[in-house]
């Protein structure tokens, strides 16, 4: 079944109120294996809510429609039916509308407000929707091969007359049918890279369903299979095992996985602890780290060392470092990621420096100039391995990127990924000091 | 001026992502009194975008469409574009893009995906709009009366490219008229309070509309002043300082301030430098305080002592008191802010341990309990005020109340506001050590 949404406010259409009822709505469909073609919001106008539901009829076989139904001058979804299903003819009331409003009102202090009484009216050749939970009864009516449903706006009301009244009357698929999603989530390589290597799994008529979306530098395949449950859930989890496959080793994992909880999970695993050193993060990655529930079982802590002075006595940077190459430097990365494990006995260590701006910049090391440290504890001996990056954006996107691409070193390590690995922004090869 | 909002992707039409991007450009329209006539969400499906493309462009003067710019098989934007703007004819390399494409690659490594090279097409007649923050050039097109720009989904390039490229070709009203908005930020104090403070102000026919709103516990009045410009201005100005008098001293500033740039503001005043150690929140009051540009005029660094280990080895706990006390404890928050304000040099350090759960609560430190420790070097001597709070919510919002009412308290400090001053969440008064 093909369903759209149509949300009626004029505080919708602006900004400051979130249009939760079709978020809501989208979800209920989504999960009994409708799709919905649109959703669109229009303001407290009559001839732009009867344009609305023209349209959208004509691109779906089920409207739902919520907003405008209240006894006020600008609730003027009524009328703006009748221009479309019954144009040119008067609304004409319904008299069990007319005997719920009533009854609402007998019990209740005072007379009914005649606005109130418009709230029983309907276009003609439409049915009205009971409202068990207030005022605004729904209508029910058909546009061409189109059912239309017009709901009231309050969340509760709506969705119990939803569930309860309209829900059954959709020509939903055989119940036996759903749709699943499901994510699977990478850092660390471009996106077109990430489409190129999922190859046709991604074309818009393959089966699972499977898109690519970014936000905030980590890449998705959000992926939706449809059909009876078993074959849905089958080909849901064939394709994540797919993709993990195709985009290893950056995928981290699926839904709500983050690169700081696969990390855990695989210092866990390996009985190894962790301590951060950390300049232009400010905190990040600790933060990050701490996230995670558990975290103190593998996350020790660490250090931020914003200034130079804080670097040489706490982490022992030597000050003749700091003025021959700067702090944002890989000698000085690579003490930082020696301090750090030689003061907490983590068995590694991940440090960052780098230039977040919005000043700081040079020709040599331009804003987004990040060093990260991987520092690795072997019995008696340290290695570090260090790699430079130039990340992209604004001072927040530099530091987000610098503490996710330091997660993503480590366990790159934690998996014995080959040191050579590419990872996206790197601008010279790792080497180790 | 009419605009229309038009958003582009699979994953919001369906249930789980919310269009942040339609909110965003709504919000930045209002603020132009320009109305916001539709706002539209449709798949990842060709003809889809063009038929609301077609159906937009013919109610509005400037139509703006976010999304599907992409260089994957799902991103349509510029082939819907193509069918409506200039049908039949192939979309064309624009060279100014193809430039910017080869210089996004030319310092990164690797060659650039072939697919990359879709993003620098445009239907004819079309315009390319400069991307300097990604690879998805926008593009810029007419159809009738209607202005159409088409821009990334990204939300940080979408805004860019909105504010510096867009808004200055939109036919904006007349500057006479105009909707001017401001927020009064708090922390400290609830939100009924912060109602009760303000009286009358924010009756709903006031004017100018003032109305409470609480996020992430910041108590927030939003005021909207209408009318012409040097009216509405003053009037704007006026509830704002009405409101930052009425709940003095928890206000801290106006629109984009926060906490952290407020107390940045007050120590770079003051010529005054701060340390944190920090434990339960690891490392977040650290990234708060660099989320300020220019924060190293005053922010030192600090430690993250997540486990009790590092607690004594860096910060000079002593074992007895975490064996006595425990690591959530008036003693030992106190060592924790002596211990970073004698490693640091610093004037202020604020020290942070608590219990953000899920586990490790007890009957006499519940979930929730946090201790925060503001330590100031007068001359030879140390002062150490310790409070206690109980702050309600998950692992994330206990950590992130203790990491603001942190920053509160040393604010209310610099102010030199009453060390009586209530905070909220606080369960027992404070202390000296």
């Amino acid at each position: 079944m093909r369903a759209a949404i149509l949300s009626i406010g004029d505080e919708l259409v602006t900004a400051g109120t979130i249009d939760s009822n079709s978020e809501w709505l989208a979800g209920q469909l989504a999960s009994r294996a409708a799709t919905t073609v649109q959703r669109r919001v229009v303001g407290d106008d009559r001839a732009s809510i009867a344009r609305a539901v023209r349209e959208l009829a004509d691109v779906c076989e089920a409207l739902l429609i919520t907003g405008g139904l209240g006894p006020t001058p600008d609730d003027l979804t009524r009328a703006a039916l009748g221009d479309v299903l019954a144009p040119g003819r008067p609304l004409e009331s319904d008299p069990v509308a007319l005997q719920h409003l009533n009854r609402w009102f007998k019990n209740r202090p005072g007379e009914m407000p005649p606005s109130n009484l418009a709230q029983a009216q309907r276009p003609q050749g439409t049915r009205s929707v009971p409202n068990p939970l207030g005022t605004a009864m729904g209508i029910a009516g058909r546009l061409g091969e189109c059912m239309i449903f017009a709901m009231p706006g309050p969340p509760h009301e709506m969705q119990t007359m939803f569930l309860d009244q309209v829900l059954p009357q959709l020509p939903l698929p055989d119940a036996g049918q759903v749709v699943l999603t499901a994510g699977v989530h990478a850092y660390g390589l471009g996106e077109s890279m990430a489409a190129e290597r999922l190859g046709p799994i991604t074309a818009r008529d393959s089966c699972p369903l499977v898109g690519i979306t970014v936000s905030e530098s980590i890449v998705t395949a959000r992926i939706q299979a449809k059909g009876p449950l078993p074959k849905a859930q089958r080909e849901l989890e064939n394709a994540a095992s797919v993709i993990m496959r195709q985009w290893r080793p950056y995928a981290f994992g699926r839904d709500d996985d983050s690169l700081s909880s696969a990390v855990g999970s695989l210092l866990r695993e390996s009985d190894r602890t962790l301590a951060t050193a950390e300049s232009c993060t400010g905190g990040l990655l600790g933060k990050m780290l701490v996230d995670i529930a558990g975290s103190s079982a593998y996350y020790v802590g660490g250090w931020v060392t914003y200034t130079d002075a804080l670097k040489t006595s706490c982490l022992g940077v030597p000050q003749q470092v700091l003025q021959e190459h700067g702090a944002v430097s890989e000698p000085a990365v690579c003490v930082m990621a020696e301090g750090a494990l030689a003061r907490s006995g983590a068995d590694y260590s991940l440090a960052i420096t780098g230039i977040a701006g919005p000043d700081g910049g040079s020709t040599p090391k331009p804003l987004g100039t990040v060093y990260v440290g991987l520092g690795q504890s072997r019995g008696a001996h340290v290695i570090v391995s260090i790699r430079r990056f130039e990340f992209p954006g604004d001072r927040s996107a530099i530091r987000d990127r610098a503490a996710k691409t330091a997660l993503q070193m480590l366990r790159f390590v934690l998996l014995d990924s080959p040191a050579s690995t590419a990872l996206l922004w790197e601008v010279s090869a790792s080497v180790d000091c």
